[in-house]
C-alpha cells in the first residue's frame, strides 16, 4: 500500500506552521481588540441545511463532500463558514446578545478541481456581524483590514464599491433585470479582458451597441462624477448604492484610512448573496496577484435562512490565508525549523540537565535536551541545522563546578553561567 | 426543514470558546516551552490507509466515516491523531531532523454511540516524539505533565505502569500467552470491579484458581515488593519492565515529581499498540472521575507502518481536553460572555468614537462602538448583562470640552479622561 496524502490536502510542516501560528495569532489579538468573539461551529452538518442555502444549478452542490453515518443520515462537510454561521445564530439567537460579532477559524472542504489557490481541505479566516445595518460597522471591518495588515507589516488596497450601484449602472444602460447577474460578471472582468472581449461577451448576451457604450461609459466614472451624473436620478438603486458609498467614503476619509481604499465601480465579488457594499483586498505591491481577502455585506441570507419575521442584516469579511502565507513564508524571522532557544546537550547527566531545563523553562526560555547519547560533535551540527542560538554541554565536571559554559551559536562566544545563579542567562540572552 | 446540529457534534458559544482557547493557549505555550514543534495534518484521508493500521474485528472500522469524492476514491475522515503522525512520518521523515518532537490539537471524528464523554466531532491534543528510545523522554513527558496542569492550576496524579511488567505478571501466574491480551483488559478492571467479578471474569475465559489467585497476589505487589520478589527471575518481561519503571522512577524522584505520580500495576491502557510504559493522569480531587490524560511508549506502530528497515520508537501522552474544560468552566475568570474592556456609545458621534476605540485599541485596549443608535440606557443594559468593566458615552459636549468620563461599571465610579491625552485611561484601568 502506497502512503500519500489525499490530494488537496496536505501536512503543515513546523517551519509552515510557525508562519501560520504567526498569522492567526497576529489576526485573533486584533479581532478581539475589535470586540469579536471567538465561536466554533462544528464540520459535520446535515447535507439537506448546507445544500438548501445555495443555487441549486450552483457547482458548490457537487462539491459538498456527502457521507452517511452508521444512522444512514445523509450528512456533508461544511463547504464555507458562512453557513454554519447562519445555523449557529438560527440555534443560539436567545443565547447571544445582539448584534452580535464573531469571528472563526477553520477548516472547509470543497471536492473540486484543484488549482493554485484552490485546495479540497483549507482553512477559512471569517470576521461578521449581524444586527446591524448602516455604515459605521462596514467602516470598521475595513480599520479592522488596515490594523491587521499593518501588524502583518503588508501593504494593501481594499478596493470598494456597492452591489446596488452597480445594479442601478446596469438596468440604466438599458439592460432588462433578468439579464443583471449575467452583466455583473462581465463588468466585473472589465479590467481584466480586452474592450473586445468585453464586447464580444455582451453582445453574445444579446445586448445591443447602445446598451454597451452606456455601460462603458457609466463604468469609467468616478464616485464625484457619478455624484454628479446621477444627481437628479429617479433610479433608486443608484440613489441608495452612491447615498452609502457617500457615507462609507465620508467614515474613510474622517477615520484617515481613505489613502488604502479606492473606490472600484466593476467590483461585484462573486457571490450573489452580497446585498450592499463589497470589499476586496489586494497587496499593494502586486506580490500576489489575487485578493487577500474579501467580504461584503449580506443582509438577507441569514433572515431568509432563520426566516422567523425578524430581519438579521449581516456584514462580514474574510482574510485569505493562505495568501498571507506566501507573502509572509520567506521572511526572515521565520528562517528556522525550530524555536528552540536553548539546547542542553547532557554527558551522562541526564537527570541534572532535565532539571536544569526545566528552570530555564520556568524563567520563559524554549529549551531542549538532547536524549539521544550521541557524540557532542553531532549534537552541535543538530542545533546548527535546526538554527538553535545557545548550546549548553552539561558534563560531570560542570555539575561539580556548578558552573556551565552558554555558547552562543552566531557568534562562537561562551559566557560562565553559574548553575546556582541562572538568571545570569538573562544578561546574554535577555 | 427543521435547523438543527448533527448529534455528537457542537457549537461553542463565546464563553465557552474563551475558556477553551485559554486551555489550548496554555498547552501549546508549555509544549512549545519544551521543545515541541506545531504541525496539522490532513482531516480527510485514504480509507485504506487509516483502515490498515487497527484490528479487523475492532469497532474503530465502524466508527471510520467513509465518504467517496467526485473521483470516487474511498476516503475518511481521521478517527485520532496518531496515525495521521505515523503518515506524516512516512512521508516527510527526510525533512524533519530525527529525533522529531511534535504536537498537534485538532479534530478528530467517530461515527460511534454517544455517551458522556465521547462525542462524534471532538479536538484532541498529542504530544509526541520519535527517534528516541529510554526513560529520559518519558521523565520529560511526565514532567510536561506536571508542568502543563499546575499551569492550569489542576492538582493531578500521574499513574504509571510498564505493559512488559504487565505482561511478565500474567505470564508467571501461569496464563498462556494467547491469553494475555483478554486477562490485560480484565486486571486493568481490578480498581472498578468486585474481587467476585474479577475472578467470575476470568473463570469465564477459563482460567483456574491457582491462577487467578496468583494474578491477584501479584498485582497487589508495591514496586519495592515486586524488585524483591522478582530479583531472580528469569521472566524477560518482568525483568525489561521492572529495569524501565525503575529507571522512570528515579527520574521521577531526582525531578522531584515523584510526590504527583503514582505507581499502578493494574493500568493498561485500551490501545493495544502501546510497548512499554503507560501513563494516566487523574484529577487529585476526584472532581472528573476519568482520566483527564493519558499515553505511553509504542515503538513498533510507526516503525511498522514506514516499514522502510529502521526502527521509529516512539512515545506520547494526550491532554482530555473536554474533561480539562469541564474542570476549569465554573472559575471565576471565565464569568464573562465578552471579553471586551471597554464600551463606547456614540450620541451623534459615530466617527469620533470609532476614532476613539481605535486610539484605545492602540493603547492595547479590547473596544467595541455601540452602532445600534438605540438609547443610552438600553447601552448601559447591554453593558451590564455582557459584564463589559468600563463604558464611555461620547456626545457633541464631549467633543466640544475634549473630554469625557469614563465610567467603571462595578463601582459606578466616573473619571474624567482627556481626549488628548488617553494615556491617563491607563492610571485608571491598568
Amino acid at each position: 500500500m502506497e502512503i500519500k496524502n489525499v490530494r488537496g490536502g496536505y501536512d503543515f510542516l513546523p517551519r509552515e506552521q510557525n508562519v501560520r501560528n504567526y498569522i492567526n495569532g497576529i489576526l485573533k489579538e486584533v479581532f478581539e481588540e475589535y470586540g469579536y468573539n471567538a465561536i466554533e461551529t462544528p464540520i459535520l452538518c446535515y447535507y439537506d441545511i448546507l445544500a438548501d442555502k445555495y443555487d441549486e444549478d450552483n457547482d458548490i452542490l457537487n462539491e459538498i463532500y456527502k457521507l452517511q453515518d452508521q444512522g444512514e443520515r445523509r450528512l456533508g462537510l461544511r463547504y464555507d463558514l458562512t453557513v454554519p454561521f447562519a445555523k449557529f445564530i438560527a440555534l443560539n439567537k436567545n443565547k447571544v446578545a445582539m448584534p452580535f460579532k464573531r469571528y472563526e477559524i477553520s477548516k472547509v472542504f470543497r471536492d473540486g478541481p484543484i488549482k493554485v489557490g484552490r485546495d479540497r481541505e483549507f482553512t477559512q479566516c471569517d470576521v461578521d456581524v449581524v444586527g446591524l445595518s448602516g455604515q459605521a460597522v462596514e467602516a470598521e471591518l475595513m480599520t479592522l483590514y488596515v490594523s491587521a495588515f499593518e501588524k502583518l507589516e503588508i501593504d494593501i488596497i481594499i478596493k470598494y464599491n456597492s452591489r446596488k450601484l452597480m445594479t442601478g449602472l446596469i438596468l440604466e444602460s438599458g439592460v432588462r433585470s433578468e439579464f443583471v447577474p449575467n452583466v455583473t460578471t462581465i463588468v466585473d472582468k472589465l479590467d481584466k479582458i480586452s474592450e473586445i472581449e468585453f464586447d464580444e461577451a455582451l453582445l453574445d448576451l444579446g445586448l445591443n451597441s447602445k446598451q454597451i457604450s452606456k455601460l462603458k461609459e457609466y463604468f469609467k466614472f468616478s464616485l464625484d462624477e457619478l455624484n454628479d451624473k446621477f444627481k437628479n436620478t429617479e433610479n433608486i438603486k443608484i440613489i441608495e448604492g452612491l447615498k452609502e458609498l457617500n457615507d462609507l467614503t465620508e467614515y474613510l476619509e474622517k477615520l484617515e484610512i481613505d489613502k488604502f481604499c479606492k473606490f472600484t465601480s466593476t467590483l461585484a465579488r462573486g457571490q450573489n448573496y452580497y446585498t450592499g457594499n463589497v470589499f476586496e483586498v489586494y497587496e499593494a505591491n502586486g506580490f500576489i496577484g489575487g485578493s487577500i481577502g474579501a467580504g461584503g455585506r449580506y443582509d438577507q441570507m441569514i433572515t431568509d435562512f432563520i426566516n422567523d419575521g425578524t430581519i438579521y442584516p449581516a456584514v462580514g469579511v474574510s482574510f485569505g490565508l493562505s495568501s498571507i502565507y506566501e507573502i509572509l513564508k520567506n521572511r526572515e524571522i521565520f528562517d528556522r525549523e525550530s524555536l528552540i532557544d536553548i539546547y542542553v546537550v547532557p554527558m551522562q547527566t541526564e537527570i541534572e540537565s532535565l532539571k536544569l531545563a526545566n528552570q530555564l523553562r520556568n524563567l520563559g526560555y524554549r529549551v531542549e535536551v538532547d536524549y539521544s547519547g550521541r557524540k557532542v560533535k553531532k549534537s552541535f551540527e543538530f542545533a546548527n541545522k535546526e538554527k538553535i542560538p545557545y548550546v549548553i554541554v552539561l558534563g560531570e565536571d560542570e555539575i561539580t563546578n556548578r558552573e556551565f559554559n552558554l555558547k552562543n551559536m552566531n557568534s562562537g562566544d561562551q559566557t560562565k553561567i553559574k548553575l546556582d545563579n541562572l538568571k545570569e542567562i538573562q544578561n546574554v540572552i535577555g
